[in-house]
C-alpha cells in the first residue's frame, strides 16, 4: 500500500497540511466539478451532478409523499417587485446579478436573475388565491440562483448554484409553522439518512434569520477542521410578504385574510458537506447510499481461466440485488492504477478476485471508509455486500457523530470560550442572554457565530450569558463557519 | 349533458371561432400556465409542471440507458464565448439578454444569459479532452435557456423555457452521424410512444438548419389548425464548433484531431403540441402515459350504502395495478360540477359509480378522448380499465395520424400549392429543387416554409420542383409553422 498511499499524497494535499487545498484537491481531481469561466461560477461535472441528482431523488419522493407539487416559477424577476418587502430587498440587493438589455435593447426596468422566489411567487400567489378552500398551497421549485458572491468555493458558495425552494401557503399560524418544522426533519433525513452527515436542529438568531421573514430553523453540520456548515434552512415567513404582497383569501367566516406563508431550500453546498464530512487523503469517501458507484469489481489476472466468468457471475448478482455495480475490466491498466483509481472516487466497497481466490473460494474485499481489507466467502457473497453496505451507512454516521462530539466544547465564559476555540476548534455550546450586541461582540472578537439555538437544550451547569454575564435565555451552539 | 356542453362554450372560445383564443383558454383555465410579470415569460403551474416531470423521466431513461450522463453549466455566457462562431452569434445574438451588472458594479464584460450553451459547453470540453480513450462524451443538462421573443404563446414560444440539452463528441464523423440519428429516434418515441402525438423524421434546408451547424434533423407533429410544429432537433454540428473552440484529443495514431460534435434538443413546447394534438372544446384531453391523474372515480350519492365501500375498493385496485387515481368524494360539488371539472382538465378516465351501479353490478365509464359514456361490469373492472388506457394510447395516436393524413396535399406546381393551402390547411408534399431561391420565394408568396425533407421519401408522380419546374432533388413537407 505505501507505493499508492504516496501517489495520492502528491496528487491530493492532505489534509494537515492545507485544509482549504485539500477539499479544493478532491472536488476538482475526482472529477466533481471545474471552475466555469466566468469567475465564481462552476461546472458541475456528472460525477458531481450524480451525487445531486441522488438528493432531488431522495427529497423530491418526501416531497410528494406529503402532497407537496413541483412548479417552474421565471429566472427573471422586476426590480420592483425585488423591493416590495423592505427587509427582504435588504437583504438581497447587494448580491444580485442584473439584467439590462434584451434582445438588443436597453430595458425599461431592470430584471434581476432570482437570487431567491419569494418576490415573484407571491406575486403570482396574490393573483391566483381567491379561498380558504385552496389551502395549502404546497409547491416548491428545482432550479438555479445567482448571487453574486466575492469569495468563492465550489459547491460551498458559489455565484450560482442548484437548489430547491418550498414556498407554501397555509390558512393558519399553526399548520405553517408545522410545515416549517416538518421540511426541517426531511432535510435532517436527507443529511443523516442518504448523506451520514449527521446535524444539529435548531433556530437561527434573529441576525442570521432569513431576509424578510419572522423565524428561520436550520440544520448545522460539523467539517472535518471544526467548522460549521449550515446544510439547509426553513424559514416560518409569517405574514411579512402576504401582507407586502397583498396575498389574500376568504376565510371560513368570509373574511378577508392574509395565509402564512413558509420558504425552505436546499442546495448543491450539500455536496460540499458531503465531502468535508467523510473523505480523506486519498480522495473522495461515499456513503453506500449517495454513492452513484457502490461497489467496483476489480478483476486480478483477468485473462486466467475462470476470473471473468466468476466476475460476471458476482455482477449480475449484485446488480440482480439493486446494487450498483461495476466491473473494471480495462486491459491496459495495472490493478495497482485501478485501486486508487477507484478509491480516489470513493468507491465504498471494492471487491478484488483472482485465481487464487478463486481456489480459496473468497474474495477479497476494501471497504474505502476504514480501509481495511478482508477476505469474504464465496458463499453468499451478495448478501454479505448488502450487509456491509447498510452497515458501513450506520458506520460512516457513527464516526461523524464521534468526530463533531469530540470537537465540541462547554465554555461559561469568553475566556474558556477562547481556550476552547483555540485549542479545539469546533462547536462550542454555551449559555447566551439573547441580545444582539453580545452575539456582534462574539463574533468581532472570535470570528465565530452562534450557528442555532438547538431545540434540544442542556443543562451547562450555568445560567449567565458566555458573553456579558447576565442572566442567559439559552444555550446555543457557535462556531465558525463556511 | 347540454347543460354541461353550455358551461363549456361559455368558458373555452371554441376552436373553430378563434383557434388561438381556444388554446390560449384551455392552456390557462385549466391550470397549466399562467403569464408572468415580465413580458414573454410563463408560470408553469404544478398541473403543467407534471406534463414535464412525465417527458422528463421518459427520455431522461431513455439517454441513460444509451450512457448519457447529465451535468450542469453555468447560466452565464460572456460575450466573447458567444461571438467565438460566426454563424452561431449571427443566429442567436439579436435574442439574447444581457447581465451588465453584478453585485451593485457594472461588469467589465457582459454575460448573456444562456439561449443555448454550445459556447460554454464547448470551452469545457477544449479543457478536458486529452485522449480518443475518454470519448465519447455523451453529456446532457435539464435547464432553462432566455430567448428574448418579440411573440410569444405560452409553451410554444416564450422568452424562458424549459429543455434539455445534449452534447457530444465523438472520434468520427459516422458515430456522431449515428448519435444524431438515434437521439432523433428517442425524440419520435417521446412524441409517439409517450404524447400519442405522430411526427414525421427527417432534414431541415439549409435555411432552416441550427445556427453553426453542419445539419439538423427535426420531427414535426401537425397540430389541430394544420400548421406545423418542430418539436424536437438534433444537430449534426460535425468540426465547426470544435474548430473554432479549439476542442482537440490525440487520435489512435498518435495524431491531434478535432472530435465530431452533436447537440440536441426538445423542450416545454412538446406540451403546447400535446395540447393541439388532441384537446378539444371541452378543454384539456390528455393520452393515458402522460397524464398525471389517469382515473377519476365520481360516487353518485356518495352517503347511499354501500358506494363509498365500492369507490375505495375500486380505488386501491387500480392503484395497486399501477394506475395514478383519484376520487372526487367533494362534498359540496354536484356530480354535473365535477364531471365538467375532470374533462376539463383531460383526465382520461371517469367512473361514476352509485346505489343503482352496484345494484346493476356495473360502473359507467366515460372516456375523455371520445365523450363515450358506457357501462362496465364490476367483474374485472381493473382489467377492463387497464386495457381501456392501453388501447386509448393508440387510438388517439390513430386519430392524430389520420387528422394528419386527411390535412395533407400533394402539389405538383404553386397552382396546386395555393390552393391546396386556401382549401385545405396543412402539410402539402412537394418536389424542391434543393435551391435556397424557391424556398425563400415559396415562404414569401405563402408563408409556409419547407418543415423537412422526410426520410422517407415518396414518388409524387413527378421529378419538377413545385416552385421553378426545374429537376427536383427531393420531396420535402412544406406548412406554416408555429
Amino acid at each position: 500500500m505505501a507505493k499508492n498511499e504516496k501517489q495520492f499524497v502528491e496528487e491530493i494535499t492532505p489534509m494537515d497540511v492545507d485544509f482549504a487545498q485539500w477539499y479544493t484537491d478532491v472536488v476538482t481531481k475526482t472529477d466533481l466539478v471545474d471552475y466555469a469561466p466566468v469567475k465564481g461560477f462552476m461546472v458541475i461535472k456528472p460525477y458531481g451532478y450524480a451525487l445531486w441528482e441522488k438528493i432531488q431523488a431522495f427529497f423530491d419522493a418526501k416531497i410528494k409523499a406529503t402532497g407537496h407539487k413541483n412548479c417552474y416559477f421565471p429566472l427573471l424577476i422586476p426590480e420592483s417587485l425585488l423591493t416590495k418587502e423592505a427587509e427582504h430587498v435588504e437583504g438581497f440587493a447587494p448580491e444580485v446579478a442584473w439584467v439590462t438589455q434584451g434582445g438588443n435593447k436597453t430595458l425599461e426596468e431592470r430584471l434581476c436573475v432570482r437570487p431567491t422566489s419569494e418576490t415573484i411567487i407571491c406575486t403570482m400567489y396574490a393573483k391566483w388565491l381567491k379561498s380558504y378552500r385552496e389551502l395549502p398551497y404546497l409547491y416548491n421549485q428545482w432550479c438555479s440562483v445567482v448571487r453574486w458572491e466575492k469569495t468563492t468555493r465550489p459547491f460551498l458558495r458559489t455565484s450560482e448554484f442548484l437548489w430547491q425552494e418550498g414556498h407554501t401557503l397555509h390558512e393558519t399560524y399553526e399548520e405553517a409553522e408545522k410545515e416549517t418544522l416538518d421540511i426541517l426533519q426531511m432535510y435532517k433525513e436527507v443529511c443523516e439518512d442518504l448523506l451520514a452527515m449527521p446535524v444539529i436542529d435548531g433556530q437561527k438568531s434573529e441576525s442570521e434569520k432569513f431576509a424578510g421573514g419572522e423565524r428561520t430553523y436550520t440544520i448545522e453540520a460539523m467539517m472535518h477542521d471544526g467548522k460549521a456548515l449550515q446544510s439547509g434552512t426553513s424559514h416560518f415567513l409569517g405574514q411579512h410578504f402576504t401582507k407586502a404582497f397583498d396575498i389574500t383569501f376568504s376565510d371560513r367566516e368570509g373574511n378577508l385574510a392574509n395565509p402564512y406563508h413558509t420558504s425552505w431550500g436546499i442546495s448543491t453546498r450539500l455536496i460540499g458537506g458531503l465531502i468535508m464530512t467523510h473523505s480523506d487523503n486519498r480522495g473522495l469517501v461515499l456513503p453506500p447510499r449517495i454513492a452513484p458507484t457502490q461497489v467496483v469489481i476489480v478483476p486480478i489476472a483477468a485473462n486466467k481461466g475462470g476470473v471473468m466468468e466468476k466476475v460476471d457471475e458476482i455482477y449480475a448478482q449484485l446488480k440482480e440485488r439493486g446494487i450498483s455495480v461495476e466491473v473494471d475490466d480495462r486491459p491496459n491498466y495495472s490493478p495497482g492504477y485501478k485501486f486508487n483509481d477507484w478509491e480516489m472516487k470513493g468507491v465504498p466497497v471494492r471487491i478484488e478476485i483472482g485465481p487464487k481466490d478463486i481456489e480459496n473460494n473468497h474474495a477479497l474485499v476494501f471497504r474505502r471508509d476504514t480501509l481495511v481489507k478482508e477476505a469474504y466467502s464465496l458463499e453468499g457473497l451478495t448478501d454479505s455486500i448488502a450487509d456491509l453496505l447498510e452497515r458501513m451507512h450506520y458506520d460512516m454516521l457513527e464516526k461523524a457523530r464521534a468526530h463533531r462530539e469530540s470537537r465540541t466544547s462547554v465554555a461559561k465564559d469568553m475566556t474558556e470560550f477562547k481556550k476552547a476555540l483555540e485549542e479545539k476548534p469546533g462547536f462550542i455550546k454555551a449559555m447566551w442572554c439573547g441580545c444582539p450586541e453580545c452575539e456582534a461582540k462574539i463574533k468581532a472578537e472570535t470570528a465565530a457565530t452562534i450557528r442555532c439555538i438547538p431545540f434540544e437544550q442542556e443543562d451547562l451547569g450555568t445560567n449567565k450569558c458566555v458573553y456579558c454575564g447576565k442572566e442567559a435565555k439559552d444555550m446555543v451552539i457557535i462556531a465558525k463557519a463556511y
